[in-house]
């Protein structure tokens, strides 16, 4: 008897992962040089060199660095407390409080796991990271949006629906989490925001996830505030190097959280991939302490390409943008009327040779496009001439 | 108001992972060179040294490696296929039929997600690898055990519960979880059980997922038949290079399953924690190609460690085990009386310096623990006759 295709479990069906950016495989424009928006081009910026050294050096010495505990090395997750603590103004257990994961992916997925029971709602902003949405939904729990309002003119700052975000915790939600800056927008939160984030989850007894990936790429000088130095207990702090700092490929990053959570995001890692691999744990070694003026300039650079990109896309009566504050993401309002996103984004592909993530991804955006721009300076201008291009036959 | 400790959701009730292998922390008597039996020592065998070089390739060519698609590098998976495919003796179609996972955990996490539904009952092997329980409880199923027969006189094979199997299939089971060698007692399924599994799947309707971690680590020239070669359109077939070549430290395993598995597969890795590591899939570059003879070494070298540890416990009275066929575990009956094998664990640590998995992580056996001998040759030897010393003194 031949085999039957077998149903997929109910939790699969709630995710539509159908259009997981990255995984795009149409065919490319020939003869343009191919510019992948969708994730940081580690050629145009490269991970510091002591991380390379340091992962071979880990390699080398096996012993040592094969097996960890599943929440991570003790001598890893000492050196990342102690600069996490200083970076994120509040102290923390590094014994109690940290564990290293598969990338920063693997503790949100982790944190949500352990934090969401089947049933629940959970607050979750709208636009934000994609897989926010679809491990809840695969947690069989229900998000709730609460918007952010991004789009806003010149200077002035992008702000949460605070008042939402208190009638869902009312309504029964105990759980908000968000990326601060924004993905996919790139703005940053307010002082005021987060210190009433942190108020409205002390008056509701809730809990926040917030994923600070990018929260060491900020630009013009503009304040961060760490959400943990007001909400220690009450909140997961997820970071990691894999994006200003370009080491992905090695799938390393951190969960800071209370103890009770920390412990079962543990129990969790031990069935789901056991640690993070042992050797690339040592890529966290240089991490916070590269060579003098490293981080800066990479933060420059970074600056520059978005303000030639927002040049170029501004000079446009087709697209609309707004200035990044923070990390590598630039949305682009772009003129695909609804329903016809996935044409407009193929056609990037095939007549301008650029690859971007599709603006459902990020919630009710069936008309823009995000755009990491991360890349060699020059194609990545090159590229957002042609899409100003693509955007004006439509 | 002070942060009161959450709940954790209902799956987490579930798991007990409160004795996770390889997290012990209680002090180790002094003066004596500690075993750690709850892993191989990779200082002991190192991974093949290509894999070094080949990973630290990749690093220094970040371009090519940082990012995959979820389910691996095409490059990688077109190896990977051809060699197992001839491996396992049966075709393989490397674009749809293969995916690399944060280690054989990571895939076995995702296999079992991707076939599990809640409620359902999953046929599980006792004993067998802790996670394969687990798991099937955290997705809130219900696992049900069938009984290999290990404790057998001589050269006898171990078998497995036919008659069993096929009454939980008849009962409504449609999947059946199982590691081959079998790991905890090294035990090597026959050609008659592993065809008789795959007649079973077939009148049942059911699937298979086999962990097969330890295939080519097989002794005595003993023949080992691949469940896939039987079942392709009906079994998963989990590889890796973390044991045998000791590539632990890179968590890259490999899942070989009909191609909506993987897609299903893939889709969950896509929130779980992406891909893994990109660097680290260079690491099954060298796999299957390693130099002339090294394999032959590892196995010859693992042999005698195994016969010297048979000898030493056959010698005592207090012990019971049986000759491992394949892998590097052995399982051993120890004079625990039940209910007391924690103490019996403990005392093995304070009193000979010797870290062994207790044997309840299995299944039902209360007195019982087990040894993974990739360690030192005469460390181990050292070992196994402290641990004779403290069941003598039982």
């Amino acid at each position: 008897m031949a085999a039957a295709p077998r149903p997929a479990p109910y939790r699969f069906q709630r995710i539509g992962a159908d259009h997981a950016p990255g995984q795009e495989q149409s065919q490319v424009a020939r003869g343009l040089r191919h510019v992948d928006f969708s994730h940081g081009d580690v050629s145009a910026f490269p991970p510091p060199p002591e991380v390379v050294d340091a992962v071979t050096s880990a390699m080398r010495d096996g012993g040592r660095y094969a097996y960890s505990p599943y929440r991570g090395h003790p001598f890893i997750r000492d050196l990342v407390g102690q600069r996490l603590s200083a970076f994120t103004g509040a102290p923390i257990d590094p014994g109690s409080e940290v564990i290293v994961t598969p990338g920063t992916q693997g503790g949100l997925f982790l944190a949500l796991s352990a934090l969401v029971e089947r049933g629940d709602e959970v607050a979750v902003v709208a636009p934000d990271y994609f897989a926010n949405r679809k491990i809840v939904e695969y947690l069989e729990a229900t998000p709730v949006p609460v918007d952010l309002a991004y789009r806003t003119r010149g200077d002035e700052a992008a702000r949460l629906d605070l008042d939402r975000l208190r009638t869902v915790f009312r309504a029964g939600a105990r759980l908000l989490v968000f990326s601060n800056p924004n993905n996919p927008t790139g703005a940053v939160y307010t002082a005021d925001d987060i210190e009433e984030i942190a108020r409205l989850a002390a008056e509701f007894d809730a809990f926040v996830v917030v994923d600070q990936l990018y929260s060491r790429q900020v630009f013009d000088q503009r304040p961060f505030t760490h959400l943990r130095a007001h909400a220690r207990e009450r909140c997961l702090t997820l970071v990691g190097p894999s994006k200003t700092e370009s080491v992905s490929g090695c799938r390393v990053g951190v969960a800071v959280a209370p103890p009770e959570i920390v412990d079962r995001m543990e129990q969790l890692q031990g069935i789901v991939s056991l640690r993070a691999a042992g050797y690339m744990q040592a890529a966290l070694e240089p991490w916070f302490v590269e060579a003098e003026g490293w981080l800066d300039q990479r933060i420059i650079d970074h600056a520059r390409i978005r303000d030639d990109l927002h040049a170029v896309f501004g000079a446009s009566a087709d697209l609309g943008t707004r200035l990044t504050e923070g990390g590598s993401y630039l949305f682009l309002e772009v003129p695909a009327a609804k329903g016809r996103i996935d044409e407009f984004v193929r056609q990037l592909r095939t007549e301008a040779a650029v690859t971007v993530t599709r603006g459902p991804e990020f919630g009710d955006f069936p008309a823009a496009v995000r755009l990491n721009f991360s890349q060699d300076h020059q194609a990545a201008v090159d590229a957002a001439r042609r899409i100003v291009d693509v955007a004006a036959r439509w």
